[in-house]
């Protein structure tokens, strides 16, 4: 925890100050006052995060970090535990929803094993195994509260050892959602049947024994709800700890952190909970599909930027959100003033 | 109107059967079915409109059709009528927002003049000016009945005489949220004042004098809910008839319209009545922050595909709306089956 606590105190609040700066440049082009919404919204929480009027945008990097889940054993995903691994060279191969829209939005992906329960062949992806998936969290914790701690400073220096102005987020694991939910389930105090849904797709039967193993995985483990750690280690995932510290890492560097869908939400409180002045260093990119994700992003206080009925995760949803981003930031440093187009103002 | 229904007749159903084909091909793309929600539809609506599992979407259009209004007499606007050819020349020199957002979309602008209240000095635009602008609605027809067929088969004509593959429709025109909230007010049976904002940001003063106009101008014209001209001559605007024409334009090439915000959604509204088939050949590109634009949306039966809170037309929503649909297409075209990536299918 040592190490955690000297990352956790490098994070300084954002330069809220720099947000004026930028909305003056912002209503002295040719466009009504505001009228770029929440294009504009963008640009100044750009500005405040990096602390200057003018915010780099173009280097961008989507961590997919994959790790598997003994709760699996439950019957709670509706595919097998082999898919983790093979869509990790999947991603190698560049033939992923991600690594499509990655490109679309000329974002590279760096993919990581954070702990996927067999040993994959190959280069192209960094090897940070933790270990060989968690274990099934309805028997004990999912992991020791050391390997918390491990998952979520492998996220730190991952963003710290990558170059960058903007960072998404993403994850594969099959059956991640089931400790996603957990996690929403024990910070937001929401039942778990509201925010438990459907994943890759189970039926009625599965969504039934999916409840039914959140519901024993935090009667069996108690995690406290105002411990991420504790929670973490309980009921948590080693990508789902990798992504809380990448939003960390991205936060110390000063740089945005896009999250991605339901998966990326759950370690987005993780590391809300680990730091008051997190919430000001990341956007939700999209509302998910899944069930009970509009509830949490409520409760983050945070409205995603797109709603696309997607439930994929793999940071799909963040490379797009990137592209608005990338968008807002275009129009920012290229619009034209109502001085320099020669247009007339308001009427006054 | 003889030239308008010649148009009209060569508007076909799209086909509906193609849709099996091109979910047979997602379904068998690496990730869980449906899981990338409206991309997945919009790929679906591109494959329906073109009638080919294959189709085509590289080649991106924009149409910023600018008009002017006689009902700013009444103070409906925030802004001064000059402002609407000004901007004109803003869009010929690359400075406005649908410009920065074309280049980055990837897609040509093409400036219309539809009816600008004065002559507009240079090139780069397409003149094509019905009238000196529209008269004052609150006492009389803002157009002749030749006028508005002319506006519409206009923009019929534009569309038929450029090249696409995929077309977006934007508006300039001071005072022009006043004849579309007119318009939909009409079509859709709904109150004035459900369907009346502050357009460009006029205060509570403003707002009234608006809602009052459109009120006069309906009482005065009495045009008929069911007949598209008589509505778009007695109380409409040429560039909103001009973005009829292009919807119009555009399913007769089978291609789709991307419609953009408020303005372009009265046309949407003017083409839908036109012609039962047209509402399957556009989508509605993002939810203005406009009063009422959800309701209006809601009675064609659309769900916009963005929500960023954008009250600015040009274009600018219906341009990011384009990133999202070739996304979606590239996805489609780019993405490794099961079988190519090995990675096995769902548990049945």
């Amino acid at each position: 925890m040592k190490e955690l606590n000297k990352y956790l105190k490098e994070i300084k609040p954002v330069d809220k100050n720099v947000a004026q700066e930028v909305q003056k440049r912002l209503d002295n082009q040719t466009k009504p006052l505001g009228s770029l919404g929440r294009l504009e919204e963008l640009t100044r929480i750009m500005a405040m995060v990096q602390g200057t009027p003018e915010p780099a945008y173009e280097k961008k990097v989507i961590f997919t970090l994959a790790g598997d889940h003994g709760v699996v054993e439950e019957g709670v995903s509706a595919y097998p535990q082999s898919v983790t691994a093979q869509m990790v060279l999947n991603f190698v191969n560049g033939g992923a929803a991600v690594n499509v829209l990655a490109r679309h939005a000329g974002a590279d992906v760096v993919v990581v094993d954070m702990g996927v329960a067999e040993d994959i062949p190959g280069k192209g992806f960094i090897n940070r195994k933790i270990d060989y998936g968690t274990k099934n969290f309805t028997k004990g914790p999912a992991m020791t509260r050391e390997q918390a701690e491990k998952a979520i400073c492998t996220g730190i220096e991952l963003a710290l050892d990558h170059d960058f102005d903007i960072l998404a987020t993403g994850d594969m694991g099959i059956g991640n959602t089931t400790p996603s939910s957990a996690i929403a389930a024990l910070v937001t105090g929401l039942e778990v049947e509201q925010i438990t849904g459907r994943g890759t797709g189970i039926d009625d039967e599965g969504l039934k024994k999916k409840i039914a193993a959140i519901k024993r995985g935090i009667e069996v483990n108690k995690p406290d709800p105002k411990d991420a750690i504790d929670i973490l280690y309980k009921v948590g995932g080693y990508e789902i700890g990798g992504i809380a510290g990448l939003i960390i890492g991205s936060a110390i560097k000063r740089k945005l952190a896009v999250v991605d869908g339901f998966i990326s939400t759950a370690g987005a409180i993780i590391a809300s909970l680990l730091h008051p002045e997190i919430k000001d260093y990341y956007v939700l990119s999209h509302l998910s599909a899944e069930n009970g994700h509009d509830k949490i992003s409520e409760y983050l206080g945070k409205k995603p930027i797109l709603d696309l009925n997607l439930r994929l995760g793999e940071g799909t949803g963040a490379a797009l959100a990137m592209e608005i981003i990338d968008a807002a930031m275009h129009l920012y440093y290229e619009m034209a003033t109502f001085d320099q187009a020669g247009v007339d103002k308001k009427i006054e």
